[in-house]
Protein backbone atom coordinates (compact mmCIF):
# COMPACT_ATOMS: atom_id res chain seq x y z
CA UNK A 1 0.00 0.00 0.00
CA UNK A 2 1.13 3.38 -0.97
CA UNK A 3 0.44 6.22 1.26
CA UNK A 4 -2.15 8.91 0.53
CA UNK A 5 -0.65 12.31 1.07
CA UNK A 6 -2.59 16.12 1.09
CA UNK A 7 -1.53 19.01 -1.27
CA UNK A 8 -3.82 22.04 -1.48
CA UNK A 9 -7.29 20.98 -1.35
CA UNK A 10 -6.41 17.06 -3.29
CA UNK A 11 -5.20 13.67 -1.27
CA UNK A 12 -3.13 12.21 -3.55
CA UNK A 13 -0.49 9.09 -3.89
CA UNK A 14 2.47 10.27 -2.17
CA UNK A 15 4.47 9.67 -5.25
CA UNK A 16 1.99 12.29 -6.98
CA UNK A 17 2.59 14.33 -4.32
CA UNK A 18 4.85 17.23 -5.70
CA UNK A 19 5.22 21.15 -5.59
CA UNK A 20 5.87 24.21 -7.59
CA UNK A 21 9.87 24.69 -7.73
CA UNK A 22 8.79 28.31 -6.60
CA UNK A 23 7.23 27.44 -3.41
CA UNK A 24 8.61 30.28 -1.18
CA UNK A 25 9.00 27.27 1.58
CA UNK A 26 11.42 25.30 -1.16
CA UNK A 27 13.55 28.99 -2.18
CA UNK A 28 13.40 30.73 1.40
CA UNK A 29 12.17 28.26 4.17
CA UNK A 30 9.27 30.42 4.31
CA UNK A 31 7.02 27.95 5.53
CA UNK A 32 6.04 26.71 8.81
CA UNK A 33 5.09 22.95 10.11
CA UNK A 34 3.27 20.85 12.68
CA UNK A 35 3.76 17.87 13.86
CA UNK A 36 0.81 15.76 15.67
CA UNK A 37 0.86 12.71 17.84
CA UNK A 38 -1.84 9.76 16.45
CA UNK A 39 -2.91 7.56 19.04
CA UNK A 40 -5.78 5.14 18.42
CA UNK A 41 -6.56 6.87 15.47
CA UNK A 42 -7.24 9.97 17.79
CA UNK A 43 -4.75 12.97 17.61
CA UNK A 44 -3.31 13.95 20.83
CA UNK A 45 -3.32 18.15 21.86
CA UNK A 46 -4.62 19.01 18.47
CA UNK A 47 -6.14 22.43 19.27
CA UNK A 48 -3.14 23.41 20.78
CA UNK A 49 -0.91 22.67 17.37
CA UNK A 50 -3.37 24.81 15.62
CA UNK A 51 -3.04 27.77 17.89
CA UNK A 52 0.72 27.43 17.68
CA UNK A 53 0.63 27.05 13.81
CA UNK A 54 -1.63 30.53 13.00
CA UNK A 55 1.20 31.66 15.81
CA UNK A 56 3.77 31.03 13.11
CA UNK A 57 1.63 31.92 10.62
CA UNK A 58 1.38 35.73 12.04
CA UNK A 59 4.90 35.89 13.52
CA UNK A 60 6.47 35.60 9.63
CA UNK A 61 3.64 37.76 8.77
CA UNK A 62 1.98 35.46 6.33
CA UNK A 63 -1.75 36.22 6.64
CA UNK A 64 -3.77 33.22 7.07
CA UNK A 65 -5.33 32.09 10.26
CA UNK A 66 -6.69 28.38 10.32
CA UNK A 67 -9.63 27.60 10.98
CA UNK A 68 -9.35 24.90 13.72
CA UNK A 69 -12.25 22.26 12.16
CA UNK A 70 -10.50 22.98 8.61
CA UNK A 71 -7.33 21.32 9.74
CA UNK A 72 -9.37 18.58 11.66
CA UNK A 73 -10.81 17.72 8.76
CA UNK A 74 -7.81 17.07 6.86
CA UNK A 75 -5.88 15.37 9.92
CA UNK A 76 -8.80 12.59 10.01
CA UNK A 77 -9.16 12.06 6.51
CA UNK A 78 -5.41 11.26 6.32
CA UNK A 79 -5.98 9.39 9.16
CA UNK A 80 -8.70 7.45 7.38
CA UNK A 81 -7.24 7.26 4.11
CA UNK A 82 -4.43 5.55 5.50
CA UNK A 83 -6.24 2.69 7.56
CA UNK A 84 -4.49 4.59 11.05
CA UNK A 85 -7.60 4.22 13.10
CA UNK A 86 -6.43 1.38 15.47
CA UNK A 87 -2.82 2.54 15.18
CA UNK A 88 -0.34 5.02 16.45
CA UNK A 89 1.61 7.86 14.15
CA UNK A 90 2.89 11.72 13.40
CA UNK A 91 0.94 13.69 10.79
CA UNK A 92 3.27 16.31 9.34
CA UNK A 93 1.32 19.11 8.20
CA UNK A 94 3.34 21.92 6.21
CA UNK A 95 2.32 25.49 5.33
CA UNK A 96 4.52 28.00 3.17
CA UNK A 97 3.79 32.12 2.14
CA UNK A 98 3.20 30.27 -1.34
CA UNK A 99 4.16 30.75 -4.93
CA UNK A 100 5.85 33.32 -6.86
CA UNK A 101 8.81 34.42 -9.00
CA UNK A 102 11.46 34.41 -6.19
CA UNK A 103 12.37 37.84 -5.03
CA UNK A 104 13.47 38.65 -1.13
CA UNK A 105 11.24 40.83 -1.25
CA UNK A 106 7.13 40.08 -0.20
CA UNK A 107 4.74 41.58 -1.88
CA UNK A 108 1.56 43.16 0.03
CA UNK A 109 -1.25 41.11 -1.72
CA UNK A 110 -1.92 38.04 -0.28
CA UNK A 111 -0.69 34.89 -2.07
CA UNK A 112 -2.32 32.04 -1.86
CA UNK A 113 -0.53 29.61 0.79
CA UNK A 114 0.81 26.61 -0.33
CA UNK A 115 -0.28 23.53 2.29
CA UNK A 116 0.77 19.90 2.40
CA UNK A 117 0.17 17.52 4.68
CA UNK A 118 1.43 13.44 5.36
CA UNK A 119 1.42 10.76 7.95
CA UNK A 120 4.15 8.80 9.25
CA UNK A 121 3.20 5.32 11.76
CA UNK A 122 5.33 5.55 14.21
CA UNK A 123 5.21 3.52 17.76
CA UNK A 124 4.72 6.02 20.46
CA UNK A 125 3.00 4.90 24.02
CA UNK A 126 5.34 1.92 23.56
CA UNK A 127 8.63 2.43 26.13
CA UNK A 128 11.64 0.13 25.49
CA UNK A 129 13.41 0.97 28.37
CA UNK A 130 15.97 2.48 27.03
CA UNK A 131 16.43 5.97 27.91
CA UNK A 132 18.58 8.66 25.80
CA UNK A 133 21.84 9.49 25.31
CA UNK A 134 22.73 13.03 24.93
CA UNK A 135 25.19 15.26 23.47
CA UNK A 136 25.90 18.97 24.15
CA UNK A 137 26.04 21.16 21.07
CA UNK A 138 26.36 25.16 20.81
CA UNK A 139 22.68 26.44 19.47
CA UNK A 140 24.08 28.09 16.00
CA UNK A 141 20.12 27.97 15.00
CA UNK A 142 19.01 31.46 14.16
CA UNK A 143 17.09 33.53 16.87
CA UNK A 144 13.54 33.15 16.51
CA UNK A 145 13.39 29.52 17.15
CA UNK A 146 9.94 30.04 18.96
CA UNK A 147 8.82 29.76 15.35
CA UNK A 148 8.04 26.58 14.33
CA UNK A 149 9.94 27.31 10.40
CA UNK A 150 11.18 24.63 8.28
CA UNK A 151 14.93 26.26 8.89
CA UNK A 152 15.76 23.27 10.72
CA UNK A 153 19.70 22.17 8.79
CA UNK A 154 21.43 22.82 11.88
CA UNK A 155 19.02 20.96 14.14
CA UNK A 156 19.00 18.10 11.84
CA UNK A 157 22.65 18.09 11.04
CA UNK A 158 23.39 18.04 15.02
CA UNK A 159 20.77 14.87 15.92
CA UNK A 160 23.03 13.10 12.70
CA UNK A 161 26.35 13.97 14.74
CA UNK A 162 24.87 12.82 18.12
CA UNK A 163 23.78 9.47 16.34
CA UNK A 164 26.59 9.14 14.52
CA UNK A 165 29.04 9.47 17.67
CA UNK A 166 27.25 6.69 19.15
CA UNK A 167 24.22 9.17 21.30
CA UNK A 168 20.92 9.48 20.73
CA UNK A 169 19.88 13.20 20.57
CA UNK A 170 21.60 16.08 20.93
CA UNK A 171 20.70 19.71 23.25
CA UNK A 172 21.40 22.66 22.15
CA UNK A 173 23.24 24.69 23.68
CA UNK A 174 23.05 28.73 24.19
CA UNK A 175 26.02 31.61 24.48
CA UNK A 176 25.22 31.92 28.02
CA UNK A 177 25.64 28.77 28.73
CA UNK A 178 22.50 27.25 29.28
CA UNK A 179 20.64 24.74 27.81
CA UNK A 180 17.57 25.80 25.28
CA UNK A 181 16.10 22.70 24.33
CA UNK A 182 16.95 19.31 22.37
CA UNK A 183 17.03 19.24 18.51
CA UNK A 184 13.29 18.81 18.25
CA UNK A 185 12.06 18.77 21.88
CA UNK A 186 12.22 20.33 24.85
CA UNK A 187 14.92 19.10 27.60
CA UNK A 188 14.11 18.90 31.84
CA UNK A 189 15.38 18.45 34.44
CA UNK A 190 14.07 17.26 38.16
CA UNK A 191 16.57 18.23 40.69
CA UNK A 192 17.27 17.14 44.29
CA UNK A 193 14.24 18.72 45.79
CA UNK A 194 11.92 16.48 42.86
CA UNK A 195 11.71 19.83 41.25
CA UNK A 196 10.96 20.66 37.35
CA UNK A 197 13.40 22.32 35.96
CA UNK A 198 12.74 23.64 32.35
CA UNK A 199 13.82 27.04 30.30
CA UNK A 200 11.24 29.44 30.14
CA UNK A 201 9.40 30.46 27.12
CA UNK A 202 11.43 33.00 25.12
CA UNK A 203 12.66 33.16 21.16
CA UNK A 204 15.19 30.96 22.45
CA UNK A 205 13.40 27.58 22.19
CA UNK A 206 10.20 26.55 20.58
CA UNK A 207 6.84 26.77 23.22
CA UNK A 208 6.49 23.09 22.96
CA UNK A 209 2.79 22.09 22.92
CA UNK A 210 3.69 18.22 24.70
CA UNK A 211 5.54 20.80 27.16
CA UNK A 212 2.32 22.91 27.93
CA UNK A 213 0.17 20.22 28.80
CA UNK A 214 3.27 18.38 30.97
CA UNK A 215 3.26 21.58 32.90
CA UNK A 216 -0.17 21.66 33.80
CA UNK A 217 0.02 17.59 34.31
CA UNK A 218 2.82 18.12 36.79
CA UNK A 219 0.47 21.07 38.31
CA UNK A 220 -2.17 18.29 38.64
CA UNK A 221 0.32 16.00 40.19
CA UNK A 222 1.24 18.47 43.04
CA UNK A 223 4.69 18.89 41.70
CA UNK A 224 6.90 21.79 41.58
CA UNK A 225 8.14 23.50 38.38
CA UNK A 226 10.79 25.89 37.98
CA UNK A 227 10.81 27.70 34.58
CA UNK A 228 13.85 28.49 34.26
CA UNK A 229 17.37 27.93 32.43
CA UNK A 230 19.80 24.80 33.91
CA UNK A 231 23.44 23.99 32.78
CA UNK A 232 24.92 20.91 31.89
CA UNK A 233 26.76 20.80 35.03
CA UNK A 234 23.30 21.02 37.25
CA UNK A 235 21.90 18.56 34.50
CA UNK A 236 25.02 15.88 35.59
CA UNK A 237 23.57 16.43 39.37
CA UNK A 238 19.75 16.20 39.05
CA UNK A 239 17.88 13.10 40.34
CA UNK A 240 16.24 13.00 36.51
CA UNK A 241 15.89 14.49 32.94
CA UNK A 242 13.53 13.75 29.97
CA UNK A 243 12.75 15.40 27.07
CA UNK A 244 8.57 16.01 25.49
CA UNK A 245 7.76 16.36 21.81
CA UNK A 246 4.61 15.26 20.29
CA UNK A 247 6.83 12.91 18.27
CA UNK A 248 8.33 11.33 21.59
CA UNK A 249 5.90 12.40 24.37
CA UNK A 250 7.97 12.16 27.03
CA UNK A 251 11.40 9.76 27.26
CA UNK A 252 13.99 10.04 30.48
CA UNK A 253 17.63 10.99 29.80
CA UNK A 254 19.69 8.69 31.50
CA UNK A 255 23.41 10.53 30.39
CA UNK A 256 24.63 13.39 28.96
CA UNK A 257 28.04 13.82 27.23
CA UNK A 258 28.65 10.34 28.52
CA UNK A 259 28.05 11.41 32.22
CA UNK A 260 25.14 9.14 33.87
CA UNK A 261 22.26 11.02 35.04
CA UNK A 262 20.69 9.56 38.38
CA UNK A 263 21.01 5.72 38.10
CA UNK A 264 21.13 5.63 34.82
CA UNK A 265 17.41 4.89 34.04
CA UNK A 266 14.27 6.20 33.72
CA UNK A 267 13.47 7.78 37.32
CA UNK A 268 10.19 7.54 38.79
CA UNK A 269 9.14 11.00 38.03
CA UNK A 270 9.90 11.30 34.58
CA UNK A 271 7.55 7.58 34.66
CA UNK A 272 4.50 8.94 36.54
CA UNK A 273 4.51 12.08 34.26
CA UNK A 274 4.72 9.92 31.60
CA UNK A 275 1.99 7.59 32.38
CA UNK A 276 -0.21 10.49 33.31
CA UNK A 277 0.27 12.69 30.40
CA UNK A 278 -0.51 9.59 28.20
CA UNK A 279 -3.86 9.13 30.07
CA UNK A 280 -4.83 12.73 30.04
CA UNK A 281 -4.08 13.06 26.42
CA UNK A 282 -6.21 10.23 25.45
CA UNK A 283 -8.94 11.20 27.16
CA UNK A 284 -8.84 14.81 25.48
CA UNK A 285 -7.49 13.64 21.90
CA UNK A 286 -10.12 13.87 19.42
CA UNK B 1 6.38 32.60 -24.51
CA UNK B 2 6.55 30.43 -20.76
CA UNK B 3 10.03 29.87 -19.10
CA UNK B 4 12.02 26.47 -19.54
CA UNK B 5 13.21 25.90 -16.39
CA UNK B 6 15.86 22.68 -15.67
CA UNK B 7 14.76 20.10 -13.24
CA UNK B 8 16.79 17.05 -12.35
CA UNK B 9 18.00 16.32 -16.51
CA UNK B 10 14.79 17.39 -17.62
CA UNK B 11 13.87 21.20 -19.39
CA UNK B 12 10.40 21.49 -18.64
CA UNK B 13 7.62 24.55 -18.80
CA UNK B 14 7.74 26.64 -15.58
CA UNK B 15 4.69 25.36 -15.11
CA UNK B 16 5.33 21.70 -14.80
CA UNK B 17 8.87 22.12 -12.48
CA UNK B 18 7.52 20.65 -9.61
CA UNK B 19 9.23 18.82 -6.71
CA UNK B 20 8.71 16.17 -4.29
CA UNK B 21 6.89 17.22 -1.18
CA UNK B 22 9.77 15.04 0.55
CA UNK B 23 13.04 16.99 -0.88
CA UNK B 24 15.14 17.84 2.16
CA UNK B 25 15.28 21.04 0.54
CA UNK B 26 10.86 21.47 1.33
CA UNK B 27 11.12 19.92 4.84
CA UNK B 28 14.78 20.95 6.64
CA UNK B 29 15.98 23.69 4.18
CA UNK B 30 18.64 21.21 3.59
CA UNK B 31 19.75 22.88 0.67
CA UNK B 32 22.44 25.33 -0.91
CA UNK B 33 22.06 27.85 -3.73
CA UNK B 34 24.06 29.76 -6.58
CA UNK B 35 22.87 33.10 -8.45
CA UNK B 36 24.87 33.64 -11.69
CA UNK B 37 24.32 37.00 -13.61
CA UNK B 38 24.50 36.72 -17.21
CA UNK B 39 25.00 39.81 -19.73
CA UNK B 40 25.24 39.53 -23.35
CA UNK B 41 23.92 36.09 -23.05
CA UNK B 42 27.32 35.10 -21.35
CA UNK B 43 28.03 33.70 -17.04
CA UNK B 44 30.06 36.16 -14.57
CA UNK B 45 32.46 34.96 -12.39
CA UNK B 46 30.82 31.19 -13.32
CA UNK B 47 33.70 28.91 -12.01
CA UNK B 48 34.00 31.08 -8.71
CA UNK B 49 30.27 30.22 -8.59
CA UNK B 50 30.57 26.14 -8.72
CA UNK B 51 33.61 26.27 -6.10
CA UNK B 52 31.34 28.10 -3.38
CA UNK B 53 28.60 25.83 -4.94
CA UNK B 54 30.82 22.76 -3.95
CA UNK B 55 31.92 24.17 -0.59
CA UNK B 56 28.78 24.66 0.72
CA UNK B 57 27.47 20.92 -0.18
CA UNK B 58 30.89 20.00 1.55
CA UNK B 59 29.86 22.02 4.62
CA UNK B 60 26.65 20.26 4.81
CA UNK B 61 27.89 16.93 4.75
CA UNK B 62 25.93 16.84 1.50
CA UNK B 63 28.49 13.99 -0.35
CA UNK B 64 28.78 15.63 -4.02
CA UNK B 65 30.66 17.59 -5.87
CA UNK B 66 29.93 18.81 -9.64
CA UNK B 67 31.93 19.23 -12.47
CA UNK B 68 32.00 23.03 -13.28
CA UNK B 69 31.71 21.61 -16.96
CA UNK B 70 28.33 19.82 -15.97
CA UNK B 71 26.78 22.68 -14.60
CA UNK B 72 28.03 25.18 -17.29
CA UNK B 73 26.29 22.46 -20.03
CA UNK B 74 22.65 23.47 -17.92
CA UNK B 75 23.70 27.30 -17.82
CA UNK B 76 23.98 27.50 -21.22
CA UNK B 77 21.11 25.21 -22.65
CA UNK B 78 18.72 27.46 -20.30
CA UNK B 79 20.00 30.55 -22.17
CA UNK B 80 19.59 29.10 -25.62
CA UNK B 81 16.07 27.87 -24.19
CA UNK B 82 14.69 31.04 -23.11
CA UNK B 83 16.58 33.44 -25.61
CA UNK B 84 18.84 35.26 -23.59
CA UNK B 85 21.79 35.41 -25.91
CA UNK B 86 21.84 39.02 -26.02
CA UNK B 87 20.02 39.38 -22.67
CA UNK B 88 20.99 40.54 -18.92
CA UNK B 89 19.26 38.27 -16.32
CA UNK B 90 20.49 35.81 -13.58
CA UNK B 91 20.32 32.12 -13.42
CA UNK B 92 19.45 30.55 -10.17
CA UNK B 93 20.12 27.22 -9.40
CA UNK B 94 19.42 25.28 -5.89
CA UNK B 95 20.63 21.73 -4.66
CA UNK B 96 19.30 19.37 -2.01
CA UNK B 97 20.45 16.81 -0.48
CA UNK B 98 17.30 14.75 -1.55
CA UNK B 99 14.42 13.17 -1.50
CA UNK B 100 13.98 10.91 1.37
CA UNK B 101 10.98 9.82 4.47
CA UNK B 102 11.36 13.12 6.97
CA UNK B 103 13.82 11.96 9.50
CA UNK B 104 15.77 14.70 11.34
CA UNK B 105 18.54 12.06 11.39
CA UNK B 106 20.22 12.03 7.65
CA UNK B 107 21.36 8.26 6.94
CA UNK B 108 24.81 7.41 5.94
CA UNK B 109 24.00 6.12 2.86
CA UNK B 110 24.38 8.52 -0.07
CA UNK B 111 20.82 10.16 -1.59
CA UNK B 112 20.45 11.18 -5.11
CA UNK B 113 20.54 15.39 -4.99
CA UNK B 114 17.87 17.07 -6.53
CA UNK B 115 18.78 19.96 -8.70
CA UNK B 116 17.29 23.12 -10.64
CA UNK B 117 17.24 25.74 -11.72
CA UNK B 118 15.82 28.60 -13.45
CA UNK B 119 16.46 32.28 -15.56
CA UNK B 120 15.00 35.46 -14.41
CA UNK B 121 15.61 38.62 -17.23
CA UNK B 122 16.87 41.47 -15.30
CA UNK B 123 18.63 44.79 -16.01
CA UNK B 124 22.48 44.69 -14.90
CA UNK B 125 25.24 46.96 -16.36
CA UNK B 126 22.32 49.63 -16.62
CA UNK B 127 22.93 52.40 -13.85
CA UNK B 128 19.27 54.05 -13.12
CA UNK B 129 21.16 57.00 -11.10
CA UNK B 130 19.62 55.68 -8.11
CA UNK B 131 21.67 55.01 -4.89
CA UNK B 132 20.35 52.82 -2.05
CA UNK B 133 18.60 53.33 0.82
CA UNK B 134 19.74 51.52 3.44
CA UNK B 135 17.72 50.37 6.82
CA UNK B 136 20.26 48.48 9.95
CA UNK B 137 19.15 45.59 11.60
CA UNK B 138 19.99 43.24 14.20
CA UNK B 139 21.00 40.20 12.62
CA UNK B 140 19.27 37.24 13.78
CA UNK B 141 20.19 34.51 10.98
CA UNK B 142 22.27 31.49 12.07
CA UNK B 143 25.43 31.05 12.67
CA UNK B 144 27.07 30.19 9.77
CA UNK B 145 26.11 32.32 6.75
CA UNK B 146 29.33 31.46 5.09
CA UNK B 147 27.11 28.62 3.88
CA UNK B 148 24.28 29.65 1.15
CA UNK B 149 21.65 27.85 2.48
CA UNK B 150 18.09 28.27 1.46
CA UNK B 151 17.29 29.52 5.44
CA UNK B 152 16.25 32.89 3.79
CA UNK B 153 13.33 33.69 5.50
CA UNK B 154 15.33 36.45 7.81
CA UNK B 155 16.92 38.12 5.23
CA UNK B 156 13.58 38.08 3.10
CA UNK B 157 11.74 39.41 5.73
CA UNK B 158 14.51 42.16 7.08
CA UNK B 159 14.62 43.06 3.20
CA UNK B 160 10.81 43.78 3.08
CA UNK B 161 10.36 45.58 6.12
CA UNK B 162 13.07 47.91 4.74
CA UNK B 163 11.14 48.27 1.95
CA UNK B 164 7.81 48.84 3.64
CA UNK B 165 9.66 51.65 5.26
CA UNK B 166 10.76 53.26 2.21
CA UNK B 167 14.17 52.08 2.03
CA UNK B 168 16.13 50.00 -0.36
CA UNK B 169 17.65 47.37 1.09
CA UNK B 170 19.21 45.96 5.09
CA UNK B 171 22.08 46.54 6.82
CA UNK B 172 22.49 42.70 9.42
CA UNK B 173 24.50 43.76 12.27
CA UNK B 174 26.14 41.37 14.74
CA UNK B 175 25.59 41.66 18.11
CA UNK B 176 29.16 43.16 18.16
CA UNK B 177 27.75 46.47 16.76
CA UNK B 178 29.41 45.77 13.08
CA UNK B 179 28.22 45.05 10.19
CA UNK B 180 27.76 41.88 8.62
CA UNK B 181 26.18 42.63 5.32
CA UNK B 182 23.49 42.92 3.57
CA UNK B 183 20.31 40.62 3.11
CA UNK B 184 21.63 39.27 -0.04
CA UNK B 185 25.09 41.21 -0.69
CA UNK B 186 28.43 42.34 0.87
CA UNK B 187 28.76 45.84 2.66
CA UNK B 188 31.70 48.43 2.12
CA UNK B 189 32.75 51.68 2.76
CA UNK B 190 35.33 53.97 1.34
CA UNK B 191 37.39 56.19 4.28
CA UNK B 192 38.49 59.76 4.25
CA UNK B 193 41.81 58.03 3.19
CA UNK B 194 39.80 56.61 0.43
CA UNK B 195 40.55 52.83 1.66
CA UNK B 196 37.80 50.38 1.20
CA UNK B 197 36.93 48.53 4.54
CA UNK B 198 34.61 45.02 4.27
CA UNK B 199 33.96 42.45 7.33
CA UNK B 200 37.15 39.80 7.07
CA UNK B 201 35.51 36.51 5.39
CA UNK B 202 34.09 34.58 8.76
CA UNK B 203 30.92 32.14 9.67
CA UNK B 204 29.31 36.18 10.10
CA UNK B 205 29.15 36.43 6.29
CA UNK B 206 28.70 34.90 3.22
CA UNK B 207 32.18 34.93 0.70
CA UNK B 208 30.49 36.88 -1.87
CA UNK B 209 32.01 35.60 -5.25
CA UNK B 210 31.60 39.00 -6.63
CA UNK B 211 32.91 40.12 -3.15
CA UNK B 212 36.18 38.56 -4.24
CA UNK B 213 36.42 39.65 -7.93
CA UNK B 214 35.64 43.69 -6.91
CA UNK B 215 38.65 43.21 -4.42
CA UNK B 216 41.05 41.68 -6.99
CA UNK B 217 39.78 44.47 -9.04
CA UNK B 218 40.62 47.07 -6.42
CA UNK B 219 44.01 46.05 -6.32
CA UNK B 220 44.13 46.23 -9.93
CA UNK B 221 43.80 49.50 -9.51
CA UNK B 222 46.13 50.67 -6.67
CA UNK B 223 43.33 51.26 -4.02
CA UNK B 224 43.69 49.97 -0.11
CA UNK B 225 41.86 47.21 1.03
CA UNK B 226 41.15 46.37 4.69
CA UNK B 227 38.98 43.32 5.37
CA UNK B 228 37.71 44.43 8.62
CA UNK B 229 34.58 44.97 10.35
CA UNK B 230 32.99 48.58 10.40
CA UNK B 231 29.73 50.38 12.15
CA UNK B 232 27.12 52.16 11.23
CA UNK B 233 28.33 55.12 12.81
CA UNK B 234 31.94 54.80 10.99
CA UNK B 235 29.77 54.23 7.68
CA UNK B 236 27.92 57.76 8.10
CA UNK B 237 31.35 59.12 8.51
CA UNK B 238 32.95 57.76 5.21
CA UNK B 239 32.86 59.55 1.71
CA UNK B 240 31.02 56.68 0.00
CA UNK B 241 29.56 53.10 0.83
CA UNK B 242 28.45 50.49 -1.98
CA UNK B 243 27.10 46.86 -1.37
CA UNK B 244 28.02 44.18 -4.23
CA UNK B 245 26.43 40.65 -5.27
CA UNK B 246 26.20 38.51 -8.31
CA UNK B 247 22.50 40.02 -8.58
CA UNK B 248 23.57 43.76 -8.22
CA UNK B 249 26.72 43.78 -9.40
CA UNK B 250 28.21 47.12 -8.25
CA UNK B 251 25.32 49.73 -6.49
CA UNK B 252 26.14 52.83 -4.71
CA UNK B 253 24.55 53.08 -0.98
CA UNK B 254 23.97 56.77 -0.35
CA UNK B 255 22.23 57.03 2.75
CA UNK B 256 21.80 54.54 5.95
CA UNK B 257 18.45 55.04 8.52
CA UNK B 258 18.17 58.15 6.97
CA UNK B 259 21.51 59.89 7.40
CA UNK B 260 23.00 60.74 4.09
CA UNK B 261 26.76 59.00 3.12
CA UNK B 262 28.77 61.74 1.18
CA UNK B 263 26.74 63.94 -0.85
CA UNK B 264 24.27 61.17 -1.19
CA UNK B 265 24.74 60.29 -4.54
CA UNK B 266 27.39 57.28 -6.28
CA UNK B 267 31.13 58.45 -5.21
CA UNK B 268 33.92 58.17 -7.61
CA UNK B 269 35.98 55.42 -6.21
CA UNK B 270 32.49 53.52 -6.53
CA UNK B 271 31.54 54.42 -9.93
CA UNK B 272 35.36 53.43 -11.27
CA UNK B 273 35.02 50.15 -9.15
CA UNK B 274 31.12 49.35 -10.75
CA UNK B 275 32.76 50.17 -14.42
CA UNK B 276 36.12 48.53 -14.00
CA UNK B 277 34.09 45.67 -12.49
CA UNK B 278 31.85 45.04 -15.21
CA UNK B 279 34.77 45.60 -17.81
CA UNK B 280 36.97 42.91 -16.40
CA UNK B 281 33.78 40.41 -15.48
CA UNK B 282 32.80 40.40 -19.50
CA UNK B 283 35.75 39.77 -20.52
CA UNK B 284 36.18 36.94 -18.21
CA UNK B 285 32.48 35.55 -18.95
CA UNK B 286 31.53 32.58 -20.17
Amino acid sequence: MTRIVYINNKYLDEKNAKISIFDRGLLFADAVYEVTAVINGKLIDFSNHVMRLNRSLKELNINHKFKEEYLLKIHKNLIKKNSLNKKEALIYLQVSRGTMERDFIIPKKKLKINLFAFTQEKKLTHFNNNGLKILSINDLRWNRRDIKTTQLIFASLSKTKAINEGYDDAWMIEDDGYVNEGTSNNAYIIDKNNTIITRELSSKLLAGVTRNTILDVAEKLKLTIKERPFTITEALEANEAFISSASNLILPVISINKNKIGNGEMGPITEILRETYIKISLKNSV
